[in-house]
């Protein structure tokens, strides 16, 4: 099972399929666990911001795992992230003793300096455990929590059990360069940087020195083609491929709306029932999902994986 | 049992004492019940950031509302305010089940127009049901949302089951008035006004139309006589009292620490039997103890509750 | 002149150039005024952020708005935002005096509630003076001010001389629907909508009610093209030339960095002599610039304009 | 003059007094230069906050800083902060050959990071010049940029030239305790540490750590009695001063309408002519001023500076 410093590849971010009535959509959960496995995902994230973690009740959260952890064969991260760090080290444990690779947490806006920041993280792993292994989310612009590169080597530094950088900051292809960099020169220990933003900077970020990517696009297999094109060094298909998905993907990466997008495309896809996600946070108009439509047909044009 | 539109009075929002293992702790929870009630309490509001709600377990949180509504002769309000409304429905439903006179209602910082403040409420009285009384707590300085005069007054009209403005803005004394003129000239329906802040600005805010105080400082019984004094117009007995108190009030009114020197106080006047709060947050260094230890020594000159 | 309720078109939110020495270059001003002018544009903005007007002195600012205006033979619009209601009613009156179009406000993080946002523009309009045409910004990602649909509402209906939005929240697709259904009800009077975001969304804006553009993108001439088309009912053209566009668009539209991006641009494309910026703010690195060449490279196979 | 590491004493900030037409009311400000010296202060800090100084034009600011450099016989500290580092260098500049012991600089709510933070200050310090000695203003409740003692440390030992530390954290007492434990163990260099926050903690900051008060109560002439009653090891009669003030102390310190307070405090007492602020910002009404002679009253009754 890859989830570690070495890891490479797609991480899907994993929405939260729902019924009318508002429970979690078994039936859709598992379709959708197989379709990012057959998509070719090198693992699976749970219960991030795209799966509404922050809607779900603590036994909602710890069923949707068992029941991913089981049907997977590649490995689940899970996102953990909780204002309670006793709810945050429960959940931790629990996933962990069903089996999940690791876990992910992220900071919250009220950390306004490296300090309070380093303080975060040691509650953090303190609640988790020092042997779970986890994914470090940096992600100022939903979390309002800025993760400088040298503080991203502290908190590496701190806590060896951390593997991963989810790394999504705006912008962030700079960042990336200074990372790989100090790493280089030996300031720096190892450790799977994936990336995500939507996808937003996918043409460039392998580059940069990115392992992939951890992102909630609906596309997942595209993710992976483009994953693969850039191993091999072919730029300019790789970026054929990505320009032709740009227009949806920043679809998907607005605020609020950007859920609605992505559950509407997994479930044009196939790969879930229905498009329904709890309160709050907008939902696509008929007039949305017509343009959504458009995009996709234009899509179609290029990649016959939109054509549905 | 007073919790409507015409409470007035002392609603102490009351602390969760923990164990030396962080679990609840039972015993000294009864005796702050008590402890409440014997100061002369109109009420008690339990699950509120002093009472550290946002560190606790969902099972938790529903065993303290049941042991301090079993316990208390006065009404019970509790905080519901949670980022998933169904986590906030259910623990509302639960603990009215329970017996609880009513809920405590926040906003977040997320909430930044007048429309997403009033959607917010919306929802929040959808998921507790239109039934259930609450209380709107307007506390800027923490939660970063801003209710103005006008929005205050929408949410009141848009929702019969509020019964009552927690008051914490800062400044708010012309807030007060403005909001009572506003009523006055019927533009306004009539509600309780209850001010928190610590209690930073209790010796005007009576005269500004306040009802009473809902705050957590650690001399109950000193806010229920001023309150009082108020009430019955000895203005310079009350200002009296109200300033040998304030050296001790601003110190627990500190963002942070202000908790730490809240259950500290409650511990030294044999509330609770420890101060121990829950991570994250600051504890009382031995220099901070003894500075409270100073300031209460000092109070005791003009107040015998503090002779301890 | 074009600069009233009925406005349509593309008003590029102008660049300052400047010289190693950090001063102006006023040649390069001239020449980005004319590069402007010849791309079709309706009218211009300036000091806008883009324009770096927060790193101007007020006399740099008052004799930048005289050698564009003195050039320009479009309408001017100048931006005026200043944490100063006394600094920005004299640089209005001035540029008016100097004979701009109109000035353009905007609020800032520190407005958090509509009345606080409402003395916000009252304070500002009487700052500018009654009879001052000017554009209302509406950018809450870089801004923190949120502007509702009733609000903006509430601002044109206070202020008749306000005759322009420029729309940039994000997501606002369903927002320029919503305003234009307000109007269409008449519970909304008239005015111009310009749409900005970097031009992120322009493939949609239009057809959601659009009037046009307000936007810094370095390719105005591709700008005035795509309103062109969008005019003319030419949908499928207007999205290839947009898609063939937006990943320049999106490189651009980064905060920070995207600045330095547009200067690149502008300077690859010959409108200014440098891409010098002041401080602070990243500048482009010789990776990031090959970035942009590459996409420029790419573009120039479908749009011969970036052919350079 | 005293303006460097070893300083001592209060420095009161002094507000910015205007007549009925706005303009800077130059008569008072004689006064008010002369009410401060002669309550016995160290020095006088202009143009912070408390003066003001964002809603004045630059030749303003500048006028200011010579009419009181000129004729005050105390150090005078000029506070520069502006989001233009070209509009800080210039001001800094200019008084500094006016005279100026030194100038005030603070952070700004865009620096979300340690390595922000760090930048902001290399850029401020190349803007007023590596020579110029300064005082770093640490005020998160209102500048929204949060500096740890890490941090603090960092930009001490980044700039020699930075003589002293403005403190007003809240809360700060632990943080005094920890600054001077690291100057102690040689973790950090020597510097001077006056406290603000509007004298809210006063009462204990010196046995923390600090060397003085950089604050703009109305009631100078008390400040100096508290230092010199702390110096002494009068605890008890230092804080029985403190507590007669602090009613007062509290509502200057409110956000916003605080100033209103100081203002009408300064002109009861005579130092200035009129309590005219420029807009934004509240002023006080009618009951606000009765309450505020109210407290005078009885801070009368212990204190004479308040018969008036």
């Amino acid at each position: 099972m890859s989830f570690g410093i070495e890891t490479k590849g797609v991480y899907p971010i994993a929405a939260t399929p729902f019924r009318p009535d508002m429970s979690v959509d078994w039936d859709s959960l598992d379709r959708l666990t197989d379709f990012y496995q057959d998509a070719g995902a090198t693992g699976i994230t749970i219960l991030g911001i795209l799966g509404e973690a922050g809607k779900l009740e603590p036994e909602e959260s710890r069923e949707i795992a068992a029941r991913v952890i089981a049907r997977a064969r590649v490995p689940v991260v899970v996102g953990v992230s909780n204002p309670s760090f006793a709810a945050m080290g429960r959940l931790a444990r629990e996933v962990m003793d069903l089996g999940a690779a690791g876990v992910m947490i992220a900071g919250h806006a009220g950390l306004r300096s490296d300090e309070q920041i380093a303080a975060h993280f040691r509650n953090a792993v303190d609640a988790i455990g020092q042997d779970t292994p986890w994914a470090l989310q940096d992600y100022p612009l939903t979390l309002s929590v800025v993760l400088s590169v040298p503080m991203i080597g502290r908190i590496m530094a701190d806590h060896p059990s951390c593997v991963m950088l989810k790394a999504e900051d705006w912008p962030q292809l700079e960042k990336l360069s200074a990372i790989r960099a100090a790493q280089a020169s030996g300031g720096m220990r190892a450790f799977s940087i994936l990336t995500a933003n939507g996808g937003m900077f996918l043409d460039f970020e392998p580059e940069r020195g990115s392992d992939g990517a951890m992102t909630g696009y609906a596309f997942p297999d595209a993710l992976v083609e483009m994953d693969r094109l850039h191993r091999e060094g072919q730029r300019d298909a790789a970026h054929d491929l990505f320009d032709a998905h740009l227009p949806l993907i920043r679809m998907e990466q607005q605020q609020g709306v950007g859920l609605a997008v992505s559950k509407y495309l997994l479930m044009r896809r196939g790969a879930i029932a229905r498009d329904i996600k709890r309160r709050p946070g907008p939902a696509l108009t008929p007039r949305g999902r017509e343009e959504i439509d458009y995009l996709l047909a234009r899509l179609a044009r290029k990649d016959p994986r939109a054509a549905i």
